[in-house]
């Protein structure tokens, strides 16, 4: 360690990136400080994103059964109160993780708002005043804040963003979802899967782009059948809170409809929180929505400066942020360090899951990469029948040529979990035969992927009589 | 074919091995049919054994919520008409799909039951009479059937095998259970999470011990939680039915210990069900528990005759038996098949589930292997917070030279769909680094393994210090 510094890292925020930053760091013997201007560690992450609402989710899945498209809705709407009950509990529990493991490894967690007073020193502000700290590398990974709709101000019952949800007082009986991405189409389709009449507003004409299209076909059809409408290819005009009748949101749209909903989720536009770290002082700064660029190494154009987690975009999942985080960590210090692996999962928590890896079948055609699809849904195995669960359906992609596996979809209880199979083969080089050949137990949801890949094989031998 | 036979290939028994094997068979253009004495298709696997079971056990967690293990138990005792009300439905639905495979592939069904007349020759006998069909090449998949305890008459409410449970009218308050292989842990595991009083008894001092033994001391110990209480190194003397108070199963132990209870579950010695075949005409035979003796291609001493599935004895799985019948099929025709893997899992489904693939600890010890164990317990990872389950134990097994994996064992929640993962990192000659590099969706159980893997790294790291 450079004796002129306090620490050789400091990472600003203890979300996964900078958590998971700090411990590699720490395991190479180095000297390491995150700054975190909550109560307690975690990020968004913990505190108002991923735990809180999978936390809501398992909740509302209890509600409503193991049959979330069955039809088979919930005779009680459950209150606010029960849907919420667990969730600070697991948030703490997830934090004394955190911080447990911070501890564990000698990482000092200094608490207070961290901004740049130069490239190499950070000034925290806290209740009493402020303190200083010089760093010979410095990890940017303060994740984003939910944007509020512009010239609107949010009203914690009836206009809120995603962090609202974990404060409602009553579970509404109409509600507004603007923004189809991650966020809002996870909320929708946990309002609708407990009997709430849900609306969807996107500006695109499809959601989670990034997505198979035929997976997200069926989500959008299971999402219907779960009491949630689209309105693709809208706008929100305006946006205001109707006292007429009890206090309920008005959202005008640019095509001239109007809605009005019991409560209004507003899940557009989250930014990065960069705003207050004083970037110019650094050298550095941020686009419009906040983000800042980085190389493959997680470096910015200060070359002792690091970012990581959803401060620099695409795909913000934490499993991503976290690896990400470590990566950056390895290069910090000049430690060898693989790129992050092609075959990261992506799984989106909705009602029912979604998960996916490799390459969907759009970006296949659009690279003219040879390939057959094979397709199995829960129903056509026994533990689909066992479960009561329509949900499932997966689909592989294939090589025509060399069989090697190009990409998993799949939509259906266990998506998130079973996806990690095929992510295996994919990374470790199997395809077709794998599939064909192995054995699975039996039942379990994991068959579909074998019954999806002798679809595919069925069609290359019937295309090659 | 030769067309002095009826058939190209002739099944006996259409469970999974029967099924397979005349799908493969018919896929190569054979003549094939499946002789069956039941009215419909699928064997014991879809009729009284695993599809069954597994929908009873689906019911029974549903009654008992997602928390296995966390003294959760329910208020109300269930009715057994309401534990078994989906188990028809089911069966009729998996045997539907078993026939609509076998109709779309031209395979015959024969409605009798089949003995041999001579070694290529079988007689079915069915209600109006008996026909004859003689086949180029026989497979013997008849599967097993549950040995009744010696000396004692079934009382089908009283005193049952495995197919009575699926009868029983009245849920019983106390249960003795006899034998600890598969089934009786299994049943054993779901009547006492569904609040019955149960005890288990075996002759052996471990129960299960082709599993990974740590694995199997976690299984006990939460069965002990959920009132099953085990009495190992123990035999019956005798079983009876007492009248004095109801009628009740009473039970005496060689060791002296009496026993009474609602309910007496035996579950050992199932016998093949080869007895009725007439073996001798085919130049064949069993041995005194009706197994039969196949080699490697699933060939009995009479080179055209194949036997697989229970009926050749361990594993005695669905998933097993099905692939050996496909195998046995393609030896049939001489076409060109691999052998068995190696890296079949194994699941079991007691409540909560386990699940293995590759060596267990004592066999790797056996055999001098040097390894290093990393362990995951779901109560440390997020998504096990969330669904409040404390049930997860993972244990992975690495080579401690060439970190190649050797093994995963897991019990809890969806352990039997995760495994899979671990089987293609082990089939594809992955090892600890992929699990290292690997990113997995967060919050899922899956993450155990990544867990498991840093532990073993770490314990690696240290030893080399």
């Amino acid at each position: 360690m450079a004796d002129s510094y306090t620490y050789d890292l400091v990472c600003i925020g203890s979300g996964p990136a900078g958590q998971r930053a700090a411990v590699q760091a720490a395991k190479l013997g180095k000297k390491v400080a995150v700054v975190e201007e909550r109560q307690s560690v975690g990020g968004c992450c913990v505190h108002t994103g991923t735990i809180p609402s999978k936390t809501f989710r398992q909740a509302a899945l209890s509600f409503v059964g193991l049959q979330p498209s069955s039809g088979h809705h919930p005779v009680k709407h459950p209150t606010s109160e029960a849907l919420l009950s667990r969730v600070d509990d697991v948030v703490r529990r997830e934090s004394d993780v955190v911080a447990n493991q911070l501890w564990r490894n000698d990482v000092d967690v200094l608490g207070g708002r961290g901004e740049f007073v130069d490239p190499h020193t950070i000034a925290i502000a806290h209740g009493e005043g402020t303190r200083t700290v010089t760093a010979e590398n410095i990890l940017v990974s303060v994740g984003t804040r939910p944007a509020g709709p512009p010239g609107v101000t949010l009203d914690q019952d009836v206009i809120i963003t995603s962090r609202g949800v974990l404060k409602m007082k009553k579970l509404p009986k109409t509600l507004v979802v603007v923004g189809g991405g991650v966020i809002g189409i996870e909320y929708a389709s946990m309002f609708g899967a407990l009997g709430v009449r849900v609306t969807l507003i996107d500006r695109r004409e499809r959601p989670l782009e990034f997505l198979d299209r035929e997976i997200v076909d069926e989500l959008i059809h299971q999402m219907r059948e779960n009491n949630v409408a689209f309105l693709f290819g809208e706008a929100v005009e305006s946006l205001s809170i109707s006292e007429s009748d009890g206090p309920k949101g008005c959202v005008v749209l640019e095509s001239g409809k109007q809605l009005v909903a019991d409560m209004v989720l507003y899940a557009i536009g989250r930014q990065g929180a960069t705003d207050t770290l004083n970037l110019e002082a650094a050298g550095l700064d941020a686009d419009k929505r906040g983000r800042m660029s980085v190389d493959d190494c997680y470096r910015t154009s200060v070359p002792h400066i690091f970012a990581a987690g959803d401060a620099i975009g695409f795909p913000s999942l934490a499993a991503t942020s976290a690896e990400q985080g470590r990566l950056a960590a390895l290069h910090a210090f000049g430690r060898p360090a693989k790129p992050m692996p092609d075959h990261f999962p992506i799984g989106i928590y909705s009602i029912p899951e979604l998960s996916m890896v490799g390459m969907p079948e759009h970006e296949l055609t659009a690279q003219k990469i040879p390939y057959v699809s094979g397709l199995a849904r829960y129903r056509e195995i026994a533990r689909g029948q066992i479960l009561g669960d329509n949900t499932g359906l997966y689909k592989m992609l294939f090589h025509r040529e060399d069989r090697r596996l190009l990409g998993v979809h799949a939509i259906g209880t266990g998506a998130t979990e079973i996806i990690h199979i095929g992510q295996a083969v994919l990374a470790l080089g199997g395809g077709l035969d794998y599939f064909v050949e192995a054995v699975f137990n039996y039942p379990t949801l994991a068959e579909c992927l074998k019954v999806a890949a002798l679809d595919a094989h069925n069609k290359l031998a019937a295309s090659r009589v």
